[in-house]
């Protein structure tokens, strides 16, 4: 890897603690830093870099997935942080972390290749990297990247307002969009997972497939971040970003195939049809793991009156000849009886119809977290004659599974923005997403609700029995009720 | 079930010690045995009921699957048993025979329905048919069943006459010819495992499967039978019958099409090529499981000059829309490596070739014996982003596995003939199978040898090579040889 500093606006933030220290002094634990690699943490608290040091080895402590208590790497680690207090609306600022950047590349014979990660509130994106730009910060000799994290924008405006404002200082390809589903081991798996299995390749379209469904729930609520989820909701926190990114990364399908391409190819939803293809809702008093929690406008920093969406879910159709009449059912929830985020595609029911009973409908369920594993539902005769699900699950890997930020801050270091979002993929992401904000916004769609601890709203059970579906846990708890909706069979073209 | 009697000649042979017995009070256990049932044991040994049940008991204790303790159940099922001595040569029997069987119908409510097991050297099987029919054994008011088993023939001609004498006697309805290797549950679930899952019949055919093997090896050598085996071979005793039988069960694939279609759309193969087709071996002194064996022509009992065939192995083509293109390598031998029935599904290789490295085919492998299951193998990233093969082997199914004969006593009683062979198949399978014993007879295919506890001899791994394909095991110790050969695609007409 090529000799590089890693700049971290931010340093003294959250996410540096919890997330991107462990995963820096986790890729140096593996090997996978450079050799050469400086690392400047810049805050505004008036640390020295010993005392910085000392702070960043207590949250590896903490939150690294590997012991803290390798006292030797851990010292040889924090030994490649300085710490910098700077404003960063201050212009000064910026010509001192030059000047100390360049001293410290100088001592290391690092090559002026820099990675400035901004770890800031989104308004800032667009100013700090005017200053990096101005100030030379990105002239070092080398390469210069930028890594943002989401919100991009809450709205298709603001984002393109944002994309602009980026845009100007820094081409596209130097921007590297995170978005953390993205750097999920078996999300990055979906990818050669199709391309390198035929059989998996033969059945995944829209002769074999009669709908796939993406579901990401929590079971936990709003906790303390009411005064950010109350303006945002599902729909922006997490469907225009992470579900459609899954959405994108299942239906590529193949090699050659972007995903910018799948998204272009959704069919977009107008705001006064809005209703037919979504669902809103919001969690009401119930009981989450055996404890009673109360409903959503019962958590405190909610407006009592909100209209916030804690649950959404939607039916997106792709003009695509491979996924052409295969209905995407994605939904995300907050308070929801099970914390998970699986890809489930449902078979076509089999075409026999000689069999003493209804089998079970076929399944592939890539389970992403948590326990990411790859789950074949298939039917298999038992003793007595009757069929039976037969869930081929793989032998657990044996490996610990790293954390999607080291796959994805190593990636920025590499220079691959494969599992990153691209602007046009987030441009087109809120540009279906706009008309159903506006349903929203102009109470055009009703908003539901779901009993905290539940499955979701009835409407969303509605959603599916359209189209005669039923979501994966209802099939699952009755097998007969997910087959044979009137209408689907498995066309017999190809069969002799 | 309808009440029945149960006429076993052979009744103190071994089959009945170690199979029929043990079946029948396993059903017993199972409350799979008519309400209203009587067995009837025949044989030339002067027995009294009493002692004879003594001795079932003594054979359900080594021999029965589950344990032989439960002492006030096997009294019970011992009580329903009769001896009865007679010559199957004297007509004065049957009358005997006869009468006993009216007098036990009547004590118990019996409906003359008959099942007459002949587990006897198969000369038998034609003048005992006759002398039930002639003595009106066949005519007790209710159905009558004959059930026999192999070896039917030692040639196209010789089953021709056999079939030809039962059938002057019985209606080739009412003759069960039984292959305990279709009364295991991993074969009989074939036909349910492709009907059921739509996403398996997707690909099991000529655009997807690149090759199916179909192995029978054991780890044995000829042991006590080589008084019968010198004169059959492989080819006979194992070929001909059982592995014809797991080809027409695999190849079938969907309900309504049957096995007699599958074999008879195998391509035939003359005398005078046969060489370029099969191979035919002896296996040579060896060691088995680090034991040190004799070759075949140094076992007690075999001619030294014996030229007889210990290992088969064949290449099948199907004129027929699914399998058209795709060979059907099938193979059994005695002294090999591994003990193992099985049937592998090779996939044709992945259409991607951007992918960094090859990965390795797809296969999907039907483990008939030991350790009943399916074992499905796809690629999955390793978190190092290197292919890993990954084996999808689904959960133990918790159930004590019946043994064949059980599944196959209970189809006879209850007339469903679904998993027995009949005679249109093994004469079919004699069709194909004569011009090769001609070629044998005449020497016109080499007699290749392998050591004991090998694979096979390396014959059969170049028989594949012509086709550009290896044996499963090669490719498993090698993914790379596995994949690539010269010219196999994946036909992309279905691609969009």
């Amino acid at each position: 890897m090529q000799p590089s500093a890693f700049v971290l606006f931010g340093g003294t933030g959250d996410l540096a603690k919890r997330k991107i220290f462990p995963a820096l002094y986790n890729l140096f634990l593996d090997g996978k830093l450079p050799e050469r690699f400086a690392i400047v943490a810049l805050g505004r608290k008036p640390f020295n870099d010993e005392l910085f040091r000392q702070h960043v080895k207590e949250s590896l402590g903490r939150f690294s997935r590997r012991e803290g208590a390798n006292a030797a790497a851990m010292a040889e680690f924090a030994a490649c942080i300085q710490y910098h207090a700077m404003d960063a609306g201050d212009p000064q600022g910026y010509e001192r972390l030059r000047s100390l950047l360049e001293q410290r590349e100088e001592e290391l014979g690092l090559t002026g290749n820099r990675l400035f990660y901004l770890s800031v509130a989104p308004e800032h994106f667009g100013p700090i990297a005017a200053r990096i730009r101005q100030s030379g910060l990105a002239d070092g000799g080398g390469w210069t990247r930028l890594v943002i994290e989401k919100p991009f924008g809450h709205d298709l405006a603001s984002a393109r307002a944002l994309s602009a404002a980026l845009h100007v200082s820094f081409p596209p390809e130097d921007v590297y969009y995170i978005d953390h589903y993205l750097g999920k081991p078996m999300v990055q798996n979906l990818q050669s997972l199709i391309a390198s299995n035929p059989v998996l390749k033969a059945v995944l379209n829209n002769r074999y497939v009669a709908n796939v469904q993406i579901t990401a729930s929590e079971t936990v609520g709003v906790e303390e971040r009411a005064g950010y989820y109350d303006r945002a909701g599902a729909l922006r926190d997490m469907f225009q970003n992470h579900m459609l990114q899954l959405l994108m990364m299942i239906a590529r399908r193949a090699e050659g195939y972007d995903k910018r391409q799948v998204m272009e190819s959704v069919y977009p939803v107008n705001r006064d049809e809005a209703a037919n293809h979504v669902v809103r809702a919001q969690y009401t008093a119930g009981s989450v793991a055996g404890r009673t929690v109360p409903g959503y406008l019962q958590e405190p920093g909610v407006d009592p009156g909100s209209a916030t969406d804690t649950y959404f879910a939607a039916r997106l159709m792709l003009d695509d000849p491979i996924w052409r009449g295969v209905p995407f059912y994605i939904r995300t929830g907050k308070r929801m009886k099970e914390k998970a985020t699986k890809i489930v595609v449902v078979f076509k029911n089999p075409l026999e119809s000689r069999l003493p009973e209804a089998p079970a409908r076929n399944y592939l369920i890539v389970n992403i977290q948590p326990n990411p594993s790859l789950d074949f539902r298939l039917n298999l005769s038992g003793l007595d004659g009757e069929l039976q699900p037969l869930s081929l699950q793989p032998a657990n890997r044996g490996e610990e599974e790293p954390e999607a930020y080291e796959l994805l801050l190593r990636d920025a270091l590499l220079g691959d923005p494969t599992f990153f979002a691209k602007w046009e993929e987030i441009e087109l992401s809120w540009k279906w997403v706009q008309p159903i904000l506006d349903a929203f916004a102009n109470r055009l769609a009703p908003l539901h609700t779901y009993p905290a601890g539940s499955n979701g709203p009835a409407a969303a059970d509605h959603l599916l029995a359209e189209d005669g579906h039923v979501w994966f846990e209802t099939a699952e708890a009755n097998p007969a009720v997910g087959v044979s909706p009137a209408g689907e069979t498995i066309s017999v073209a190809y069969e002799h």
